[in-house]
């Protein structure tokens, strides 16, 4: 087996630490106290959480995947059934920060056809300027090189012989630049809700564009004409990758020829539910936990989404158990998702970030995503002493640790976490639009053994049992870690009676980003008349905030304070990034209302809105460009602000 | 003197009632029982409710006026200064919904100066599109049949013979169609916060208009020409009122003369400060209830506001002192604001919402605001025993009830509150904004008795002590009666252990503004395919919710139960009117987000943005039209469901 490492996001530098979990409260029961007083009072019990690690079943897992554990899940899970309509705006695109592998031929002097004639020029729709370069359709591919370590033969080096993806594998994908339901934004898509004309739909291609395997990318790029294209562009293909600009090669059997892209794209509305379960808390029942996966994928979809569902279901049978046993009730709720229609732009969970926003917004302490549930995740907790497979003591922590970390001015060495800045799957709405802070718990294999990109066969019709069963987690142990890892994960929030958070730690994020933010931007500012120190001002007093808030969380002896004053501060952390929220930051961006979260075109790991507004009027040098980017500057120094302000003294 | 009936307005039907008012709870103490239980479950305190009511010191209010209650508010109030620049967009216009007593005189074929030539036509800057009917500048003044009661002599009918606006008196008044500082729209406007260039500032009247006395109305008004004005234009000048549409009477010494209007408005960027104060609370600090009134005004603003604010400061000195004799705290937070710059447009209290947003919107209970604290305020509350000045036994109570009523299914004849639709006061950035629960209370004449709106010296320069002293409330009783009514409420706000809120209020109000919709709308929406059924749907969804939330309350014994219970039922309460926020919903519309208190224009006591839309797209016919009275629809079934949501079963 490849050895494999972490790659844990979190929508938030709110991460969980051990070091402010608190004991439990030294209050003497007397024979006149409320009973209340000791429920209210309860810490996380550790004694349940080996319990619940004790249980988790690789066996079960498997067999889960094996029956399709995408439809058990709507059987399996205590379930609240809610259903709506769903567009599918089955521009089907794959999108590849590979860029420079795909196959861009130009069909301007070509022809197509279209069965519904969409596309045809004459109508004007998709004119020149709609797409850059002339381009007026695009074939897609995944390169041997970047997905197969190079490997191209399926006579003995792909599957069915290894776990690398055959020549005939296309691999799909969505690209829209919005998510959510294309035609409802902002309104949950109900049979009555107002749809907006799909004339008027934004952020999907202007241009059709077709998957393709890299077995007939490879028939057409070793035959393109023109000049060679630049040493990032070559793949494995054993020729030189062309630009191809003038057509083929005149050598070349296609000279002359033109690419006909036949389209079976299609706009359709169709019915999606998302399946709900629910346990409910016992002392603070209003507070939710949220943990969540989609059920939908392209073709069999085993590993995407379905190892997800699997560790899913296995974490809801153990839990499920312990809660009829009368053995635990967790003290918040906990709610479990099985979104619908994620492939098609995370339609499922963001309809019911929707529909539910004011309860979710006020009530939410988090949201995990655990989709791809592939094998080895290592997790940053210190107190996860969950094993990684096939050792005999190295902990998720210390495999973590070992393979991906970074320097902590605060504590050194620590695993590595990234952040949720773009909309790759379900926690997007959570966090971009509802500002709950996330996680998404997916990993990244050993750099130095593979290129693989996710695993060969995703999103293709390889994804099945027999591939991830014999190549992906044969024996389902690394599902087994993935599933004891993501049960810690969620028993520690719902359970803990102070919050697994750390403000700190998100002071310390805003500086790396303050610090960037400054060695780009202060001089290009100046010399627009804009002070970049009003942001700084505000860094310094979120950290200071942030920090009295610790100071006071380790002074507190809680024990001899109210319950109340424990949950003040948790809804401080809680209401953290909620604090971070602009709707009007990003006003034409659906969903993107996190000042310090949303994705970026700028590259850099600063602040979004200012890195864009910048990059854009440096660009252009127009004056309503840096009236913009003092605008984001303002906004942002604003939000650091407000959010300081909640962290601060209570009134 | 007049009898006076009180006109209170809620933000919401949250209204307070006694009838859900929670006893102390019967926990026996023990030597075990940690000294917190005792806090929590603590109840208003009625005997220091008594004891506030009689420390209210009438004489006080008076010394509190005469000193200049303004100036004053800096240096009693326990305070906190925060102070930002105000941006004063002096275009000084009078707004007034007597519409038909404004005098429009049409200066088209007129010439008038501008010292700055700033309204000059040469410019195109206001065309005569920007304004209807032509009109390129307008004079208005309040004609003594609206304020005085048809007395317009000041040889003994006005002051100061008497309470009616001498002739010379001009009323003065904002125009802005926006609240807050228009340079800085959701952005608390700091020194170097981006401000949007003056020329995009949208809001505020397109043409020069200028405020007079009736004095010198009548001068012009009865040489007016043209064809006789409608009888609802005629006033109280004996003459004729003309349109005056081709200049002055034939006979008129100003026979073709023209109106020479010189502008002395102008645009400064002026530093204001809110005053702010502090009562911490004792269990739960982090739920703020906030008191409020502006401090500046336009000339001397002897009631408007200071009668207010004079208030403020004894409520104030009485509460500080319960505090400072340790003989009370509150259970919650109190904030009091002396707000800068409401003449202008809301300015300083909505500043200081944008820069505490989140922290605001996250802990706050509510907002009671109390401007113009004239006389004779008769509370809604069966609980105020007040009195009212000048009766032995009559209660603020049953006056109210007596002079303005309604008659509610639930509870027969009481009270009648009004709604704040609008945004006249320091409330606006509170409910609309935010999503606050906010009280402002004012009053109004007895309506047999004068038809005076406000009252005659309103905005003028006339609004002075003497005025206040002699002719609006000798001895300052009745000031004394506001001080007692709205410290009472406070008082319950922040100390009852259930905050005395009335969800099934809400829902009678929902299913009022319903049924007008349904008797105005269904039929046209049904001509365009578009169903008012999910409507009805959602508002008896949220009157089930509400009941069965009502029931859990009278269910519970909330001694048996933790805190965290009482919590979650006071957030349910708390948070009621911030789920019917929608940022989207009136994009164009600064600071109004709240889909039911929404001000509108259709002048239907039924949902704004609905109305409105609807009101467009039967006007217009336009398809683009009645899909924004479709998308509207939506956005009101989602928020009345997603409150419903937050009213209903916790998970
Ligand atoms: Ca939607
Ligand atoms: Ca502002
Ligand atoms: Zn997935
Ligand atoms: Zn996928
Ligand atoms: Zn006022
Ligand atoms: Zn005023």
């Amino acid at each position: 087996m490849l050895k494999k490492v972490l790659l844990g996001s979190l929508g938030a530098a709110l991460v969980l630490t051990a070091g402010i979990l608190l004991g439990h409260f030294a209050i003497q029961k007397g024979s006149t106290t409320p009973d209340w007083v000791m429920d209210v009072t309860q810490d996380v019990n550790e004694a349940l959480i080996q319990k619940f690690i004790a249980e988790v079943d690789n066996i079960a897992i498997q067999e889960n995947l094996r029956s399709d554990a995408g439809y058990q899940s709507i059987n399996l899970l205590n379930q609240i059934r809610r259903c709506w309509k769903l567009y599918q705006c089955l521009y089907i695109s794959f999108f590849s920060s590979l860029i420079f592998h795909i196959f861009f031929y130009l069909l301007k002097q070509g022809k197509y056809s279209d069965s519904q004639g969409k596309y045809s020029d004459s109508q004007g729709k998709y004119s020149d300027s709609q797409a850059p370069y002339g381009v007026i359709g695009v074939l897609v591919y995944t390169d041997p090189w970047d997905i197969n370590d190079g490997k191209m033969s399926d006579t003995n080096e792909t599957y069915p012989y290894s776990w690398y993806m055959p020549p005939s594998g296309v691999e799909r994908g969505s690209f829209n630049t919005h998510y959510g339901d294309l035609l409802t934004p902002y309104l949950a898509a109900k049979d009555d809700t107002y749809r907006i004309p799909a004339k008027n739909i934004t952020g999907i291609p202007p241009i059709p564009t077709q998957p393709i395997g890299f077995e007939d990318a490879y028939t057409l790029i070793c035959e393109l004409g023109g000049e060679p294209a630049p040493s990032e562009w070559q793949g494995a293909f054993n020729c030189t990758y062309n630009f191809g600009g003038p057509g083929f090669k005149p050598t070349s059997n296609f000279n002359n020829s033109d690419v006909k892209l036949d389209i079976y794209n299609r706009e359709e509305l169709k019915n999606s539910a998302n399946v709900m379960g629910v346990i409910q808390g016992s002392v603070e029942p209003d507070r939710y936990v949220i943990y969540g996966n989609h059920r939908d994928s392209w073709v069999h979809g085993a590993i995407d989404p379905s190892s997800g569902t699997s560790v899913m279901l296995e974490v809801t049978r153990v839990l499920g158990r312990m809660v009829k046993q009368g053995k635990w009730r967790p003290r918040r709720s906990i709610i479990f998702g099985s979104w619908g229609a994620e492939e098609f732009g995370l339609i499922g969970s963001t309809e019911y970030t929707e529909e539910y926003y004011s309860k979710l917004s006020e009530r939410s302490v988090a949201y995990i995503n655990v989709d791809i549930a592939k094998p080895s995740l290592w997790c940053l907790f210190a107190f996860l002493k969950v094993k990684t497979p096939g050792s005999d003591s190295t902990s998720v922590y210390d495999n973590w640790i070992r393979y991906f970390n970074r320097t902590s001015p605060a504590y050194g060495v620590i695993p590595n976490v990234g952040f949720l800045t773009g909309a790759g799957s379900d926690y997007a709405a959570f966090i971009h639009f509802l500002g709950i802070t996330s996680m998404d718990i997916s990993y990244t294999y050993d750099r130095t053994k593979t290129r693989a990109r996710i695993y060969p066969a995703y999103h293709t019709a390889y994804d099945t049992f027999d591939y991830a069963s014999k190549f992906i987690d044969p024996g389902f142990t690394s599902h087994q870690t993935v599933a004891r890892t993501a049960g810690n994960v969620l028993m520690r929030l719902a359970d803990s009676l102070l919050l697994p958070f750390n403000c700190s730690d998100y002071a310390e994020t805003l500086e790396g980003y303050l610090n960037k933010a400054m060695e780009l931007y202060t001089d290009g500012l100046a010399a627009h008349m804009i002070s970049i120190e009003p942001l700084q001002t505000a860094v310094r007093n979120f950290r200071s905030a942030a920090a009295r808030l610790d100071q006071l969380i380790r002074d507190s002896n809680l024990a001899d304070e109210t319950p109340l004053k424990v949950r003040r501060i948790n809804d401080q952390l809680m209401l953290l990034d909620r604090a971070f929220l602009d709707p009007v930051a990003f006003p034409d961006r659906y969903g993107f209302r996190h000042v310090i979260w949303a994705s970026s075109k700028a590259g850099q790991p600063t602040f979004p809105g200012l890195a864009d507004a910048y990059t854009r009027a440096t660009s252009t040098g127009l004056d309503s460009d840096w009236k913009e980017a003092h605008r984001q500057l303002s906004i942002l120094i604003q939000a650091i602000q407000g959010a300081a302000h909640t962290l601060g003294d209570v009134i």
